[in-house]
């Protein structure tokens, strides 16, 4: 057994299942390796961004970390944005990169490139293998950082950089058996208790983390009902349990004057696993720190605390109902007519199956939470890092971990495309992944904060940067290029038709909706 | 003025006229900068290895650095593996990044990372700004940076990180006038001398960087004919000048045993700006240093010398004909049937344009090499640094630098898909670009790798990880979804005709090659 086979099956016996590829010559025994563990799934994907991002969907959705197989720093480079993502929500995930033999580094080869250095920026924990004999056993300490609770900044994706000579040499086995996630601190009692003195309708309790699991949003619930104070999730939490049955956790707003104005009469600002707000920009005139004057901020848990146990603590020291308000069912009837991103909203939430899985990096994303969260019991998925490019590697990520569940990637057009190779990895996988695209032809956004700076008369190089109509994109002929079927919509009963066969697919299938 | 129009305006006033742009909203006040400055020209590209890749492609073919337009370390990271490339080939390029407000960063919001860390691994130089009316000051000193011959490894690539309050600020008028490429050391005599000695039929004159220039591939011509020495370039060189009138330059073959046998009676391997040739990557029975024992490599130029000066005084020095030996003009005939890799290089050799521009990233554009050099006068761009998806890009920003040559992208099936959103930049801009994908839906290049490990029987798993077929990717239909016209071909009367209509074609075209 050499050591690319003593490692993958140390990943295997660890615990983890599904490897993410984007091989090269220098990774070709562990390819050999993961030939020889059939418990180790590889789902290959024509771009990195796409491996990293569905990485990222399937930790998020199994709690267990999924292999990246990327070829050295090239490869760890086109995965990086959607890493940042990962590590922004605290995502277990490896990267297991090759390197050149240790003795070929000298030689400064073109591949070669300071791989540690290209890892540092995304990564807790970062390891060069030095030997065959020893490289299982950083398999496994590498499975045990991605899976030790840490601090938000720091995040969970852990990085095993491994030189071909220590893939190709011989081997030793690993220390064999499972791997828990690590034990996250209890939230001390007399915190517990200072906290439910604090607690009232002039309170927001905010929550991010495990405290928007379905445990944590039913301790909130219970807390918010014993309290009267208001339940937020941070504007971008990774994922969120949500739906009716569920207590209503409504999201922050993005932009730093709706948060003020949210939190302009809130006396007290208790933070569960989340970080007070600050803005996701800067602007001359408003500040980073969004928590207004005379609200005082009570910290209940940090994210890597053991977040819902502070709440079902809380919860009980309070005496709180064991149900607390839930969201009543309220399926909204179909539009008709022009489409619009409500309206899209509102035709997910019409027809969208129980138990669904929503990736979504855009606005009008972002705009059918709340609609959805009325409607039908979903596990949300948002944007942590601000990069986009990651919804539609989430979703295929997430399909594969779940595939039972059907998918929607909620993309804007912009997004979309900077890892629409994650269609093909759909296509080939047979993924229930139904993307909706939001096809305004722009990068909206920028429109929209290129006219905060008070900018009303857009010149045309400014106008040309913000523009994507010139050539228009055919997402329906795109998508068919990598396999994926789909159709494109204007209105309304377009748009129903369109998912309606979306959601009777096996496979994956796209909406163009024109907004 | 602001710190950001004082930025443009210093870059415009020191001869740089193009950005790649894929900017965010930290990026505003310089899209509003760019919007203010005619004489700066935006391209927009939908993912940032675009942009980093058609700055490559435009620097390589002007030697005047353009802008990349990025959005904070994520932006950055997408850009990475084209920058990887750009470092290789010593491109003067530019990366302008955007970050928060300096007084944002400490309130850690999403899309904060450590930009400077995620730009170490590709960057000669790179600068945080820290004000505003020193903004302007540090583009003149980027633009210096990016024009200073540098040893390989370190390239020219220099970053100039912009917090955002440095932008919106008040901004200061840098020195004026436009600067010129940094002075190259000139080789010294004695080495000269003792250079012209050693060379004789058993002689290897290896070139690389400027040697591979017109004047440089001309004077190692004269020294072929004075001396009997055969010319090699590197295995891939940034940009070679090659066709009829101008020597034969062969390029030193891929695999490490290949290169082993052309160098096997070489008694002495001068390098003229090359570096002596490494194994591209480590093999378990096959040396990283490729050069044989008996052959001695002498120096006579490094590739930041004036390498061009130093030939032309070796060829002086060796009283060499100012008319070496020159490749004679030879087109080939159109062959006909079945299409192949080889065919594909005839038939290109065939019909090309003169001064025709190649970029490519593949094994089959590689091999259309010797064939375009013997029929038409061509700038050939390769991939120096070992990470594909560059050809497309480099196509694209080459187009954009010599809008009256054809230029030809000749991509992989594997490698074109990385960066397939080139071809919307291409449709945008009306850039004349045929793109040939070689169809062979496979990493086929990793199946060969495989075998060479003594693996003949390639298991279910791994076969799916070189395996592109399910789905296969329909390229016209991609292409034309992002505005590019397109046909496929299986023969080579179909190819032929394809090509014609690229070749006639205003802007790009794409062309299916079933090989």
């Amino acid at each position: 057994m050499n050591g690319a086979e003593s490692l993958i099956r140390s990943f295997v016996d660890s615990g983890v299942r599904c490897c993410f590829a984007n091989p090269g010559t220098s990774e070709m025994h562990l390819v050999q390796a993961i030939d020889a563990v059939p418990q180790m799934r590889a789902v290959l994907a024509l771009f990195e961004g796409v491996c990293s991002g569905a990485a990222d969907g399937y930790g998020r959705m199994t709690g267990i970390p999924a292999l990246t197989l990327l070829h050295l720093g090239a490869g760890l480079g086109n995965a990086l944005a959607n890493l940042h993502n990962a590590r922004r929500a605290s995502t277990p995930l490896i990267n297991v990169v090759g390197e050149h033999a240790i003795h070929h580094v000298a030689y400064d080869a073109p591949l070669t490139s300071d791989i540690e250095a290209v890892a540092k920026p995304v990564s807790a924990w970062i390891r060069t293998a030095t030997s065959s004999t020893g490289l299982a056993e950083k398999g496994r300490a590498a499975v045990r950082a991605a899976l030790a609770p840490n601090p938000n900044p720091i995040g969970n994706v852990a990085t095993l950089i491994v030189p071909a000579d220590c893939a190709w040499g011989e081997g030793r086995a690993a220390e064999e058996g499972p791997i828990a996630p690590g034990a996250r601190p209890r939230v001390p009692d007399d915190v517990i208790d200072a906290s439910a003195a604090q607690l009232n309708e002039h309170s927001v309790l905010l929550l991010d983390g495990v405290a928007l699991s379905e445990p944590g949003v039913r301790a909130a619930g219970r807390i918010a009902a014993a309290t009267g104070c208001k339940l937020y999730s941070s504007t971008f939490p990774a994922r969120v349990e949500s739906g009716p049955g569920l207590p209503a956790v409504t999201r922050l707003p993005y932009f730093p004057e709706q948060v003020l104005e949210v939190l302009k009469d809130v006396r007290v600002l208790m933070l569960a696993g989340a970080e007070a707000p600050v803005s996701f920009f800067a602007y001359r005139n408003l500040p980073s720190n969004l928590v207004p004057d005379g609200c005082t901020v009570v910290r209940l848990a940090h994210r890597h605390d053991d977040v819902v146990g502070a709440l079902v603590a809380l919860a009980d020291d309070l005496d709180a109902p064991h149900a607390g308000h839930v969201v009543e069912a309220a399926r909204p009837d179909l539009p008709r007519g022009a489409l619009s991103t409500a309206n899209v909203a509102r035709i997910l939430a019409a027809m969208a199956p129980e138990h669904c899985i929503v990736a979504t990096d855009s606005g009008g994303g972002g705009a059918a939470y709340p609609v959805m969260q009325r409607a039908v019991r979903n596990s949300w998925l948002n944007l942590t890092g601000g990069s986009i490019g990651q919804g539609g590697p989430a979703a295929t990520g997430a399909a594969i971990a779940c595939p039972d569940r059907q998918v929607f990637a909620l993309l804007g057009d912009g997004g979309a495309m900077y890892t629409i190779q994650c269609l093909w990895t759909q296509a080939r996988e047979g993924t229930k992944v139904v993307t909706v695209v939001y096809s305004n032809r722009a990068y909206n956004i920028l429109e929209v904060e290129y006219r905060r700076l008070g900018i009303n008369d857009i010149g045309k190089t400014a106008a040309s940067l913000f523009d994507l109509s010139g050539p228009e994109i055919d997402w329906v002929g795109l998508a068919h290029s990598m396999g994926v079927p789909g159709a494109r919509a204007s209105t309304c009963e377009a748009f129903v038709l369109a998912l309606q066969r979306g959601l009777e697919s096996d496979g994956p299938y796209l909406v163009r909706a024109d907004v």
